[in-house]
């Protein structure tokens, strides 16, 4: 009999329910702080900027959370996506593990962000806002940021950082396709905006300044919000849905993972798809391996240290509690524009910190190998984010080579690389770089926070 | 009870035969002729450049060619595409039309060309063939024909359009990322590619200069074939699997469709979906529209005349009996690179002439209005091809809306369009042309053909 390619899961079969990890964590999260009182956040404080309802799951503890009619309708359009067995990767490698990614990447806009973008948009129309904000960097979260508010009628401004907005023009049409208004970060259209830009003239932006010209824009209007596609808890949440169809799937595949793997920049697709079976280990005692794939260039969860810090550069979000390399971090410019981000949301720090999730980091040189690899053996080109995964993944299929092992693997595709063509360019005629970080560098931006703790 | 919005087809539904209009067409297309003798062509004076099955497929009159399991296990990758219920098109249209489209876009190169380029690449190999050549414009079929060619161990150049090479790197990128060698043509590695340099210092080159570069390169090795991606009888034989798919799923969906629409090139993603569909015209005599959408730029099947004419603009290939506005005539560079070709393939221009497909031409700024608003109301960026499909659409949709009537139409998306935001931008910013053809200029082409006629 010929082993099936792809697991489809009917429509029918799409979860009806996220997964909240809160409720069955053995240490929750130290609460996101206040940052002038260093007290706990509250619910109140958090309100101008975010819909409630997106407060109320951010610090929920309901293990099962309703996926609204109109979302589950919306994500219809992609989902359920399928599960693929990567029959032609183990057989380049002559591998007796077996394969599976979850495929991601037939999003329309490429990428797993539709999941949380949508709950997102739909949580603040219901709300009655009318108008969203966010920054983007690579532009994968502000593309799909615009499908989901041109679906609510949201009216919505992307602060994307300058050098990006210069660079990657291709991102810029796809959000003004969708009918979202962009602007180079930092713009003249906020009074921080403007100040920066007074400050440093010629300045390329950072995700930090897009953050905060995002925030004060919904702070100026009670009907304007601001959103975010990673690190925070509600957006993993959201992102369940990912390990949820693909639980269900790798029971139709008649296997079970040994170990599950995705790429990490802030958490939202390696949270999406190990959740749902992190619980089996927590209810089951299932013996499963959680490992999370970084850059070397962006080593948070390897050589990052656990401690309260801001989510952005400037220092105007809530303190959180996340493994760090510290706000002041810059990050080598890697084509992994998604990776590129200081710290991991407060969840996937507090598991690491428990034991329940691995980590490693990779070279930008080997993440490359692997995508041309994964290209020529499944016929997907990955998106450099995603290469991360399937370097890691590459790397577990040869360890049960070694071992003459039939390790069940299964990693998350998080996204299609065809709009970051250049990367691969570069890597194809010998441009590509590998970055590391020397420790004192970490250690510098990790001593500047040590202050800021409670 | 809600709609279901993918009609999603199990692997084990995915058509194991091909279906072969030539069976059952009232008229067989004329035959194609020696250019030299004006003679039918023997398959033995195609042997040096196409593969044998591929010429026995050319010729053959059975109806059912049964689909290789090999192949079938390649288009398991992406295969069967889903069926979509276009609600959110429906509803911005407000019409009571009922509209479904094939959703091509999710093969990993973004359109249905793979649907060709496995088997094409497949019989190649079989033969015992270990190089391929082709030509691409706008890179579409390139890039198919790369994942194709890697999956089989076969070697492949890439002959590409000069002007396309320099504007479109991505679409090379893709190419390399497949492993196929890539050159700007005219190149100097054939003969007629330096002559073509030597002669016009500084061309851009042209698909006719590019068709010859790779036909001279197969001549040269019997290891080495040609392959083309559209225009062929055995082309459309391949393509034929997305009509017998959504023939299933129209099935399951419970509504047959009154109109087929798609956009026309060469024919390749037209006769894919509305062939099989045909056959019930012919077979149970059902009451059927095929409409073919072309550019106002390009207007072979609405303006052009039933002709034999040549395949490239050099005069290489055999003489095909076609519609055609002359193999001179220089279409204007619209956006849809795939849609500017100067005839349409033998099979559909027979059915054309017998008045079995309708055709409308349509101009470049309405074909970008209908892909905006298909993108902000079903979160699919089109292809700039795709786009005149999604505008026939509408037109049909809004008639349908006027006359009151529960019109059923199926569409082709025959591609999305994230390689091609340009385009888009080109739109969003004001700078999108119009073409239209003077009547002279297509009289004036189409009377230099005239000649040939044997």
């Amino acid at each position: 009999m010929k082993t099936t390619k792809k697991i489809v899961l009917p429509e029918s079969e799409m979860p009806r329910y996220w997964y909240n990890v809160l409720a069955d964590m053995p240490n929750k999260p130290l609460p996101p702080l206040n940052p002038k009182t260093r007290k706990p956040i509250t619910p109140e404080e958090l309100e101008p900027i975010f819909a409630k309802a997106l407060i109320e799951q951010e610090l929920s503890t309901e293990r099962w959370i309703e996926i609204p009619d109109e979302v589950r309708n919306l994500y219809r359009i992609y989902r359920p996506t399928p599960l693929v067995r990567a029959s032609g990767l183990e057989k380049a490698l002559d591998t007796p593990a077996k394969i599976y990614f979850k495929n991601e990447s037939v999003s329309p806009v490429g990428s797993h962000k539709l999941n949380s973008a949508i709950p997102q948009a739909y949580f603040n129309k219901i709300q009655g806002v009318t108008s969203l904000t966010t920054e983007t960097g690579a532009g994968q979260w502000g593309s799909a940021l615009s499908v989901a508010a041109k679906h609510f009628g949201l009216a919505l401004k992307v602060y994307m950082v300058k050098v990006s907005y210069e660079q990657k023009p291709y991102r810029k049409a796809v959000m003004n396709t969708y009918g979202a208004q962009v602007f180079a970060s930092p713009s003249d259209t906020t009074e921080i905006g403007r100040k920066m830009r007074a400050q440093f003239p010629g300045t390329s932006g950072s995700l930090g300044m897009a953050i905060s010209e995002a925030v004060e824009e919904a702070m100026k209007d009670p009907n304007t919000k601001y959103t975010l596609g990673s690190v925070l808890n509600h957006v993993m949440l959201h992102q369940t849905i990912i390990g949820l169809e693909a639980e269900k799937q790798m029971e139709l595949a008649g296997d079970y993972p040994d170990v599950v793997i995705a790429c990490f920049g802030g958490g939202s697709n390696f949270g999406g798809i190990t959740l749902p079976f992190l619980r089996h280990k927590f209810v089951e005692g299932k013996d499963i391996r959680l490992v999370a794939a970084e850059p070397a260039s962006c080593p948070k969860l390897t050589r990052g240290q656990f401690y309260y810090d801001f989510g952005d550069t400037e220092g105007y979000t809530p303190l959180l509690p996340m493994y760090t390399l510290g706000h002041d971090f810059e990050p080598a410019s890697i084509h992994a524009g998604g990776l590129r981000y200081h710290g991991a949301g407060s969840i996937v720090s507090q598991l690491r910190k428990d034991g329940l999730v691995e980590a490693v980091d990779i070279k930008q040189k080997e993440t490359f190998e692997a995508g041309i690899l994964f290209a020529r053996s499944e016929g997907i080109i990955p998106a450099p984010e995603s290469t991360h995964a399937i370097a890691a993944t590459i790397r577990e299929a040869l360890k049960a080579k070694e071992e003459g092992k039939e390790t069940v693997i299964l990693f998350n595709l998080s996204g299609h690389g065809l709009i970051d063509m250049t990367a691969y360019e570069n890597y194809l005629s010998g441009k590509l770089e590998n970055y590391d970080v020397p420790q004192e560098d970490i250690d510098k931006s990790i001593d500047e926070i040590k202050t800021l703790q409670p």
